[in-house]
């Protein structure tokens, strides 16, 4: 059963998040979040993410219905508690919170600390986005997998970056990526599938270029490390990241890293200038940018978004592809909550057409 | 005559500054902004911009001594007109505002309109680390000559961006970056050395890959495209630059651009952590990193910033060195302001001692 349309996978989420105890608005929310980052093509940051989160809740080291406090305050800045609740809901009113006082001081940063993973930022930066404003996350991703350029040992996160700006055509520039060479959700896949991976993505535990994605990930530890993107560039942005994260956001750094630790940042276009004279320009530059020359075997020049919301488009029409092993996995957890998977589409059909 | 100590270049920028017209204050600062630069190892940033600036100022191009004003303000930002006087005086006066404005809201954010160059970006974060703030700088540098992934036309700046860290270890971690594979400043020391530059670095302007720095620059004009760096992240994050520097700042985008359009941001610290908490926990993320484990054949881990202020340590013996041609091209201005170079450092041997 593997393709599968938004609708039903997003009551699924639903149905699955209410039975572990979750109330329905924080539900709706982390479904939408999920389904949606299947939707632009982050299948690391989909529905995959229900099997940890439902594992981590009936744990107890996720809690669900928790409040979000604020912990410090000034009048451009803040620090949330998360409260080690769903990460999503505290990274929404983060993102709220910032854009609350960009209104009235042209900017705002809140951290949130006590996190939990928020899955994919594009979400946030785009809430930014949508109410006009430049959204900036900046945010370390527990995990510490990727090395040091020129190390071998992993020390910093993933350790992504989102920005989103605000355009006329009726989708925001969406910049969202990870400072590694790749996600290590993508090792994950390959390994699943039994694949190689691509050189230069990986080293083994010797420090040795790998091809092999069992030298990354002995189960569920990193027993190898992910390189940087772009070399040392790259590895200082993941350290700069891992800093802001780890200590200013207080998720811990490196080998102590513990959830996510996200830095939201909202910036009011209309301190700096008219909005609509702003939009223009910059709708005016991405068609300059469109229209420039291609290499060869390139169609289109994509700025940074673009594949996701042509994956979008493509995957409302079409479905979304999930796995095997993530659909059996999501089945056995339901099964771990009484809920027959099966048995739920077929009475929800119509419900959901 | 090619080796030079860093007191005699200063005197060397800062006599042929005030010749051309500048105040001593800001002749001083921007003789120290480019000698610190050559000091770091950045030479394409030191004293050979100061030839730029000269004949940009004798056209009035740059404007000496003009104000810095303010076009806009809220409580946490402002938009500064740098009113095409040097941008190093802009850039310093917008960095200082950004981090009064910190002091009070937590965040302070600041643009400057009409900038011409402001030299190395690092010279500005670290104004912000100093006082104990994290030092955020993106901007978009004229110059239109890096291509987007997938593209052949130069469409962005080498766009770079700085972050700079306070710690307890007496220097802050400075991350000091273009988004462009290299700097334009390093393909055009190759063409005047007649060296072939290595593959990867440019394309020409067929958008074929060429090792050839002639492919490039032809006089001051680009007619090839340097690459972004880190493939299709480093092309999106050169974009976000262009369209923040650009349209946001103001220094108009792509073929538009014309000079910096810088937007400095520092964040207090304090707003969110205790001071000393931070320093404490930076400086044992640090140590632990650079304790890891290390790639065959290195000897080090270096973090960013680390091998600029080594170069610093190491200039400062044993001098900084100036191409004949840059040297040739120093004397040549300087003979257009009735200074002769010779003389004046024959003269001030003693007090340059």
């Amino acid at each position: 059963m593997p393709l599968f349309n938004e609708i039903e996978l997003r009551a699924i989420c639903l149905h699955i998040l209410e039975a572990v105890g979750v109330n329905s608005e924080d539900a709706e929310f982390v479904s939408n979040s999920l389904i949606e980052a299947n939707l632009m093509g982050h299948d690391s940051h989909g529905i995959l993410k229900l099997i940890n989160y439902v594992r981590s809740m009936k744990k107890g080291v996720t809690r669900s219905n928790v409040k979000v406090k604020v912990l410090r305050e000034t009048s451009s800045t803040a620090v949330l508690d998360g409260n080690w609740g769903l990460g999503q809901i505290a990274a929404k009113n983060a993102m709220e919170l910032a854009i609350q006082k960009a209104k009235v001081n042209g900017i705002g940063a809140v951290a949130v600390a006590h996190c939990n993973h928020i899955g994919r930022l594009g979400e946030y930066s785009t809430i930014a986005a949508e109410k006009d404003m430049i959204g900036i996350i900046l945010i370390n991703s527990a995990g510490n997998n990727v090395a040091p350029y020129g190390g071998i040992d992993p020390m910093y996160g993933t350790n992504p970056l989102s920005i989103a700006i605000p355009t006329g055509l009726g989708k925001p520039i969406l910049l969202d990526m990870a400072t590694s060479i790749v996600a290590g959700g993508k090792v994950r896949i390959a390994k699943t599938r039994g694949e190689k991976i691509p050189e230069g993505w990986i080293i083994d535990r010797q420090g040795h270029p790998s091809t092999n994605p069992d030298d990354l990930y002995d189960d569920e530890k990193c027993i190898g490390a992910l390189l940087p993107f772009g070399g040392y560039k790259g590895s200082g942005l993941g350290l700069v990241l891992e800093i802001i994260g780890g200590v200013l956001v207080g998720a811990g750094c490196g080998p102590k890293s513990k959830g996510n630790g996200p830095l939201m940042i909202a910036l009011n276009i209309e301190s700096f200038m008219p909005l609509n004279d702003f939009k223009k320009q910059v709708d005016s530059f991405i068609m300059t940018v469109k229209n420039s020359r291609k290499k060869e075997g390139v169609n289109e020049i994509l700025l940074a978004g673009e594949l996701e919301f042509k994956t979008k488009e493509k995957r409302r029409k079409e479905g979304i592809f999930i796995e095997d092993s993530v659909w059996n996995q999501i089945k056995e957890i339901s099964k771990g909550l009484n809920i027959d998977l099966e048995i739920f589409l077929k009475e929800n059909k119509n419900l959901l057409k």
